[in-house]
């Protein structure tokens, strides 16, 4: 039996497009001589489609575009994800379902067991889990269906009292499939290949793992679709971060490649680009716009922004003022001119003078402070934005994880944007990011890595000035928000308890300024944004 | 057997507030010789403690609290939420308990059964469902306890296909409690007590039900918890948006009040009067400034904050610009009066100048458009911030419901603020408000009320120009957002296809604005925010 893995970019709730994709791929595999074509979960909707579930028009659309596809499978099957309407009177409205279809007509549907609702996952929100399942035959060869987390007690999961597949395999399958969309994180391609190796050994039979590929705003589709034999070794693995299709014969199971191998900073890099270039993409719009300080955060969004949409896609607005040292500009503009990339200088200087003069009355003699450093950075804020809104640009937002995490930025000001590029990125791993970028010479300016960060905001102001050096801070943030480690654990490990405390406390008090943060590309197995749900007015180790 | 029902409002996180608070309650139930004392869901960490609960840390916190009330429980009992850790070697983690208190120690502890994880709700994320059930016993009387949504299949839910009163039942209990934590909306109370009697009638028992009240950020709890006769009758009912306290006597259930009856306008007046008071308290901050624009959102807001914080404790700022009218600095200054709040007429005149002429060069002739009305909210924005930072107020938001559903308002401009008042209001609501608020005499001028909405951006400007009239608008709204009514129902309620498309459109369009929006006090059954799950390139109705 030779099977098509269809690896697709989807478009939530773009259902011409993801029909004529999906239609698309039906016929290759046919002109192939495919028996058997797989697509990812819920991909006629796209994923996650959140609360347009709610919608009974969109359901509707779902079950319209599931029988389209339908009827073009004929002389092949195929396998595709949808929702399906629950008809029992009690439980959720839904199930997330794998249609089979074969014969030009739905031939049977299949619900998921394992709903996540941890993380960016919010399942059980919508769908009622499966009653009864079974496999699907097709000409003799029994296919144990499941969907994404259904397999995932098979790695180091115990959320879930039961497994689907101990009720599969009863049937004696000859085949797993699992139909996924499986976010990325820079170790998540390792999780799920031990998850699913795990799985195939256990049950000594092949699995076929069909994953969607692009971004849905903060959330990438990685991709990396692949086969494993029942020894649960690789033998077929399709592109990561693209779309891709692969036939595979499941009476001939031999090796094509060895197993893809990327380094974190490379994945992390790859999925940035994916997560700019499909956020534009998906949202109708070509340019983007930033505000390049001479600093490393502004410079590696601009550079993976050019390798996303395109040099001359991205504009570049220097907006100096006294507190701006000589070697920013001279470092923002050697980048413009090395990426060949559109850019004004526009000294911010007479607007704040005049911001100064206006509030000076109220303000009287008392000393600068936070307040006079936030004007100036909500003044190149309002700069950006009327480009934007008068080029029908969107403002690229630069901050770094580390600085979201302790706060240390400015709401309306250098916190603005429509898209956060490196909100999960910490600044350490910013400085691999832009060394990486370099890697074939080099595009970001050596002084802007070699500079010690500042705001610039007064003078001579540095991040030190207010924050830990960031391989400590980093560390200690780490443990925090993706390890979950509390202050006694931190402490255990080493941080001294006021440095903890501190930190802590500047993490759990800027709650208020992440929840006006932009949607942010999320490469990290914890990412603020949808994945972090925390009180704002709480009062918990702050 | 004498039973106190202790209503408190509690602080997230707040473990030595909320323990102090329960023990107070606990030495009064004792001087009123009660013999049991009932509090709320999740009363020891506050209600919603989001992902606090994945930190260790937070869980033994909680779990030291319940010790402390523990050891008051001598000479009487309590049943008391906090979470528990789930033992067991499979599933989520926590259990969301009751602890049973008594002779000083925990004698037991109960789980909920039914998790909601629709709308605001994401219990499922966190907790395991009770797997066993059974009643507490005290001197005799059995009692079946129940955690908030156990007892809501007995309203409208068929979200579930089991209830845990089926179980409970069978051993015959004296009376049923329920643990609540369940925001206000305006019709809430209504549904609460139809559920509740619904129940009591059902099992032929009494019920009590106590519930938390405060704000905790969006979600506004109002108390209102009651005891109801196995009848179903109110027979006492505790106050609405407070504290309080009341014992009743089990043995002798005599109807105390007439059950409290509130109209619509005048809840959602008073549970934003808590909203923006209890923000301001658990933030531990007093002062409070906003742009008064002379129009009636923001005069509306600011006579809610006087009354929530005081006069003296909310700034307003007048701003204006080239484009405003003279009766708008004029209506907004007579309120300032009213009130008699301090308030401060800044022109943004010069400083609109300046940036017009750094962007002229950029802009040349092209029309002005968006791009230069925007420029002049966000100076606004600035201003009120520059004064927040200096000064230590929380800029208060102004938008209403309306303008958030369509995108009609300036990110980092008007859509600015630490907490939005009125985004949860629609605009034909904010008119009852402001009619309410002037039920005893005029504080919001009548010409505030009186003239045509305008954002004053453009020369004669006007809301109509670029919206549907709103009493159009507000009902479409309404039918989609509260009712999840489509395009298809939509028409067939009698509106144009031409206009549902083109509200539909502006709504799924502009979710991007509404991602950055502040948190806003939920006084709907569906508010933005974390209640409404969006994705933000969709493209479904766009």
């Amino acid at each position: 039996m030779k099977i098509a893995l269809a690896q697709l970019n989807y478009h939530i709730g773009n259902f011409e497009s993801n029909v004529r994709k999906i239609k698309d791929a039906i016929t290759r595999a046919k002109e192939q001589n495919a028996d058997l074509v797989i697509f990812a979960e819920l991909a006629v909707c796209g994923y996650p489609p959140r609360d347009f579930l709610e919608f009974e028009d969109f359901i509707k659309k779902c079950s319209e575009s599931i029988d389209e596809i339908a009827r073009e499978c004929v002389g092949i099957a195929a396998v595709i994800g949808a929702p399906t309407t629950n008809p029992n009177e009690k439980g959720k409205p839904l199930y997330n379902a794998a249609y089979f279809l074969t014969n030009g007509k739905v031939e049977s549907v299949h619900h998921k067991s394992l709903l996540p609702n941890y993380d960016v996952f919010d399942e059980y929100r919508y769908f009622e889990p499966a009653g009864s399942i079974s496999c699907i035959e097709l000409s003799g060869t029994k296919i144990a269906v499941t969907i994404c987390e259904d397999l995932w007690t098979y790695g180091n999961e115990k959320l879930y009292s039961s497994s689907p597949m101990e009720e599969l395999i009863k049937e004696n399958p000859d085949l797993i499939v699992n139909l996924s969309a499986s976010p990325f994180d820079y170790r998540h391609m390792e999780d799920r290949s031990a998850t699913f190796s795990n799985c195939a050994r256990q049950f000594n039979l092949p699995l076929i793992f069909v994953n969607h590929v692009g971004a849905q705003t903060e959330l990438i589709f990685d991709g990396g679709s692949f086969a494993i034999d029942s020894g649960g070794k690789m033998i077929a693995q399709l592109k990561m971060f693209d779309e891709d299709f692969k036939i595979i014969d499941l009476d001939n199971l031999t090796a094509e490649t060895s197993q893809l191998q990327h380094a974190k900073i490379e994945l992390i890099h790859d999925a940035l680009v994916l997560g700019i270039r499909d956020y534009f993409t998906k949202s109708g719009l070509k340019k983007a716009i930033l505000g390049l300080s001479g600093g490393i955060d502004s410079a590696v969004t601009l550079a993976l922004t050019a390798s996303a949409l395109g040099k001359e896609n991205v504009t570049a607005l220097l907006l100096p003022s006294k507190f701006s040292s000589d070697h920013s500009v001279a470092d923002a503009e050697k980048l413009c001119h090395t990426l060949d990339c559109p850019f004004e200088i526009i000294s911010i200087e007479k607007i704040n003078e005049t911001f100064e003069k206006t509030l000076k009355p109220y303000f009287k003699d008392l000393p600068p402070d936070i307040a006079e450093e936030n004007v100036q950075a909500r003044i190149r804020a309002v700069l950006l934005m009327g480009f934007a809104n008068k080029f029908g640009h969107i403002l690229l937002n630069t901050s770094n994880k580390s600085e979201k995490a302790v706060g240390y930025g400015t709401m309306y000001g250098d916190m603005a944007g429509g898209l956060s590029i490196l909100g999960d990125v910490y600044k350490t791993e910013v400085f691999e990011l832009a060394e990486y970028i370099n890697r074939n010479g080099e595009i970001i300016p050596q002084n802007t890595i070699d500079k010690p960060p500042s705001a610039e905001l007064r003078p001579d102001q540095k991040d030190v000035d207010s924050l830990p050096e960031y391989d400590i801070l980093d560390k200690i943030l780490f443990e925090y928000i993706e390890n979950r480690n509390g202050p006694k654990e931190l402490v255990e490990m080493g941080f001294s308890k006021e440095l903890v405390d501190r930190v802590l406390k500047l993490v759990n008090t800027s709650e208020f300024k992440r929840f006006q943060a932009p949607p942010i590309l999320r490469i990290s197995p914890k990412a603020f944004g949808m994945g972090r749900r925390m009180p704002i007015v709480g009062k918990y180790l702050s």
